[in-house]
């Protein structure tokens, strides 16, 4: 076992997250993407594989942003209350309807709000700053520069600017940005795909009621709900018997099947050997870490099969969710070729409400409740076992405690990650 | 029109964000969600409908957290490395398999991670606090107390405790907790079906190519995104005429089949008072709100037929964006039974980078790009019309300037609310 104990490296001790994570991000590197077209309508949360850039002006053509009259700019210079000018009305302009006719000097048209501005005219008065004299004039009581109470042609976006770049996860107003631009179709990456095999002969489907000794699978839902989450398909490989000649013909069938494969089974020496010695066996690089300076989640082997991350995930479920968040959910990103470099991640600020320490040298992900304290909020620890499940699901979020620091204490203002 | 631009309580100013949420909120206070059965594997992401409360401890039986030997605490007290204790090595634990006799004094098992704890004993000392002697004996180089290395039966959770609570998001450490507790289908609330209609004789689908005067429409594939974003889903009435004998047979379907309905067009006086009338002709109470002091935005009419609500939202994209996350979004959310009282908004703090005015009285939700600063963030508005979708589309999230206030000063550090 001592061989498949070192790291690529040769390197057998406990490494810190962020080089772990940065190990497996970097042999991830020159990863592209698969691709695929789909209609604009179906392209919500889906990653855009190249930069969009406008195939044309948006607006196509001036329009008034308010209900008033399209005029030219400097008839209405000065206009003011006591100083009012006046406008021969020469037109209306109709809703969906291209203009008829120019607005010439002493003339505005009628316009509504997201009418089209009819030539001549460089800014619309609103309503409000008239008052009618009678069909053919209209008293102006406030004047306009000229772009006022418009949206020029190519204003929103002009031609050829980029609209979005590459890497983009597609937000609803940026559906809402191409459809305007008439884009109704867009080339994505591919929907990144996960094998999930649990493994263990003591885990039974949490649809059957255990035997002595037997447990419940917990982590294949909680995993597979975080795959979904992060906008991958899930593929379930079962419950599948830590024997060799069983599990390692189902792992290779995982990893052939899928752009990236997690198995999570017991925390044992056993299984840890297990998982070492299959992940090895695949493609290189094979193993590219094994075991974190992290609590929950220590035991985490991270491998690679040719372009294709392995996770050999711990058993306990909180420690394999901590691991997903920390390791697997990158993974997914950049096989998704999503760009995530400038994205800040949301945080709430919290009082911790009392004393918890740590290790020297060892990242820990607390998690905790949040409970409203006036206009701020306190941070409960919810303290349990990374076996027990509850300790998750009671938490609304978790925060760090950095491998520099050997605790918290109460009253310190932390950072809180929402689980959402 | 006087009485249809009168709110239900008679007034006709624009009230205040706040105020006009509530407004809506309160009115749908008595609404109790419609319910379904979906077994727990589709139930990522539906509201619970009722609490579920543990059925069975979990664990059902004590079990090792740790690779080690089952022994009796007291057994092990007081033992170190350099005064060591010696116990009978009487059995093996094997994964998967309910114990095969039990710890007495003086005895232990070998017994692997998540094996199910012997009878007799009640903590495990850890394998790398051992020393083995022979196949008979070990030696205990480090003593524990009762409890140590296991997680207890019920620990986890106890039979009869409160393992979620009704309004609950099922999250997938949630999924996972149901799973432990071997439940395989959840009642949850029925998802909220929302009816859009986008109207106006100038908009034309996205897919085609407007004539002069007409646009594309931008706001149904935003709003729908938004619709699914929070988990409603969307039905699509299409493009319809503002005429009030086309439009009013529409709308009073869409009222009909769903359980809130949203319509979005010109944010022009004539298309304003189509949608008050309209929504005074449904079922009472009829028009709650009909504007509101918010910038973009403010054009909104808020009604309610009998518990549906009916959003007339503005017609520029950025106005009808800002105010579905303002006012229908907590809508869905509460049609869908889910608590958020207690729920904080992850927000990240950054610097404003410029001068921002508003006026007195009214709320600005300002678009903001987040740009590094080092180990902070520098948030840059976003400058653009409310019709200029590109504004949304470049921006990571917005800040709030709230009615008491004038303007933001540059360099004051504000909380963004981020477009995830």
């Amino acid at each position: 076992m001592t061989d498949t104990t070192r790291d690529m490296l040769g390197r057998s001790g406990l490494i810190p997250v962020d080089e772990a994570r940065q190990v497996l991000l970097d042999c991830l590197g020159s990863h592209i993407p698969d691709q695929e077209t789909v209609p604009l309508d179906q392209a919500l949360d889906r990653v855009l594989a190249a930069p969009i850039f406008a195939p044309e002006d948006l607006p196509a053509h001036a329009r008034s942003t308010m209900d008033g009259f399209a005029v030219r700019a400097a008839d209405t210079f000065g206009a003011s209350e006591s100083m009012p000018g006046y406008l021969q009305i020469a037109g209306e302009i109709s809703m969906g309807e291209a203009p008829d006719g120019r607005v010439t000097e002493g003339t505005c048209h009628r316009i509504p709000t997201g009418g089209l501005l009819p030539d001549g005219a460089d800014a619309v008065v609103m309503l409000e700053h008239t008052v009618p004299v009678d069909d053919t004039m209209v008293e102006i009581v406030k004047g306009v520069g000229p772009g006022v109470n418009i949206l020029g042609r190519g204003e929103d976006i002009a031609h050829g600017q980029l609209a979005l770049p590459a890497g983009q996860l597609l937000r609803p107003q940026d559906l809402g940005l191409l459809a305007g631009l008439g884009i109704d179709a867009v080339t994505v990456t591919r929907t990144v795909s996960v094998g999930i095999i649990s493994t263990g002969d003591e885990i039974v489907p949490f649809t059957e009621t255990p035997a002595p000794g037997k447990i419940r699978d917990i982590n294949k839902i909680a995993l597979g709900g975080q795959v979904r989450r992060v906008g991958a398909a899930v593929v379930d490989y079962g419950i599948v018997s830590d024997r060799w000649e069983v599990f390692m013909p189902v792992l290779r069938q995982a990893v052939a099947d899928n752009d990236l494969v997690l198995f999570s089974g017991g925390s044992s020496v056993g299984m840890r050997d297990l998982g070492e010695q299959a992940i090895a066996e695949l493609h290189p690089p094979g193993i590219l870490v094994h075991g974190v300076a992290l609590k929950p989640g220590k035991p985490v082997i991270i491998g690679l099969s040719g372009m294709k991350p392995v996770f050999g995930l711990p058993g306990h479920p909180v420690s394999a969710m901590v691991c997903f968040d920390l390791f697997v959910r990158p993974a997914i990103d950049r096989l998704a070729g999503r760009v995530t470099d400038q994205l800040p991640e949301a945080t709430i600020i919290a009082r911790l409400d009392r004393n918890i320490n740590s290790a020297a040298g060892r990242r820990d992900i607390v998690r905790v409740r949040l409970i409203r304290e006036d206009h701020s909020w306190a941070a409960e620890p919810v303290l349990g076992k990374s076996g027990a499940i509850s300790s998750l699901a009671r938490a609304h979020g978790y925060f760090i405690i950095p491998e520099s620091s050997q605790g918290i204490s109460q009253d310190t203002l932390i950072t809180v990650h929402l689980y959402s």
